[in-house]
């Protein structure tokens, strides 16, 4: 897989359509993988993102103590991988081993991107006013990374219970939005 | 269009897969419609859910004002009607009469129901916090409807300028999650 610089104007385009990331964390010889679809966009640039990380996850502690991650996005042939992610913990499993994926060193953060992923945003944490009700991180995107064979990436997007829709076709219409 | 109760535990399964929804508000005599993607859920009982309002849109003084709403998921067959209502302000024009939506009159809050989409979850705005950053609201959804002949929704999610992926097949593996 080949990766290049994506601008960070254009991250809103990848979350926008709600898919299932990967969130990685990592302090010292802890590292951790989190399946994750309660996110949103909060601001167009600098990327702002928030996203809901449970008190009961591995992957809490280690972005409460760190403030850095990456939340990296997998197409439908990582499908067993995200679902292997979402039902293990990281405080027993190391989930790169596990379900063999690729820990490769972000430019300025120290959890990993994963390579397997046809994108990786790297964040650091910037607000967290709403933690202790919500367990609501805001993320600043400070460097992006994109496939760029990957055009109209067949995401994951989660119904519930294991159920996922996968990204369909595309169509495009004429509008003034972003 | 045929409209039945969808319990409240199950909100998260309309919102996770990250679909365009439709923000309807009223006050008064003005009343709006606001297509957003920038939402995410929060808790699944009751069921929360944060939501970016730009204080540039109409919806958002409406919002702020009667702190209720309704967020409506349309399919495919109104991508026009979406895109419509992006494009336009809610300032100068009522987008009910120009996009040819129906109005229903909401069991809990002020806000219409758009009969022709195919869930409409009334909300309450429970949390201000995040608004004067972010224009971010934490909503409550109070009561959940749902169209029982649609189970696999074709929904759309913005790509950006225009472009939407319109929900495809769904797989299902087993999993412990929710």
């Amino acid at each position: 897989m080949s990766r290049k610089n994506l601008p960070l104007a254009k991250v809103y385009r990848l979350l926008e359509p709600g898919p299932v990331v990967l969130v990685t964390t990592a302090r010292g010889d802890s590292r951790d993988i989190m399946a994750m679809s309660w996110h949103t966009m909060l601001e167009f640039e600098p990327p702002l993102v928030g996203c809901v990380i449970s008190n009961r996850n591995h992957s809490f502690k280690l972005l409460k103590a760190t403030r850095e991650c990456v939340i990296n996005l997998p197409a439908v042939a990582l499908t067993e991988q995200v679902v292997g992610c979402g039902n293990t913990s990281g405080a027993r499993v190391d989930k790169f081993a596990r379900f063999g994926l690729t820990p490769v060193a972000a430019a300025f953060v120290g959890a990993p991107l994963i390579a397997e992923c046809f994108a990786q945003l790297e964040c650091r944490v910037v607000d967290t006013r709403m933690v202790p009700k919500y367990c609501f991180f805001v993320l600043e995107v400070v460097k992006a990374w994109i496939d760029p064979a990957v055009k109209a990436p067949r995401t994951l997007h989660h119904r519930g219970r294991g159920r996922f829709m996968v990204a369909g076709a595309e169509i495009k219409l004429k509008s003034k939005m972003k």
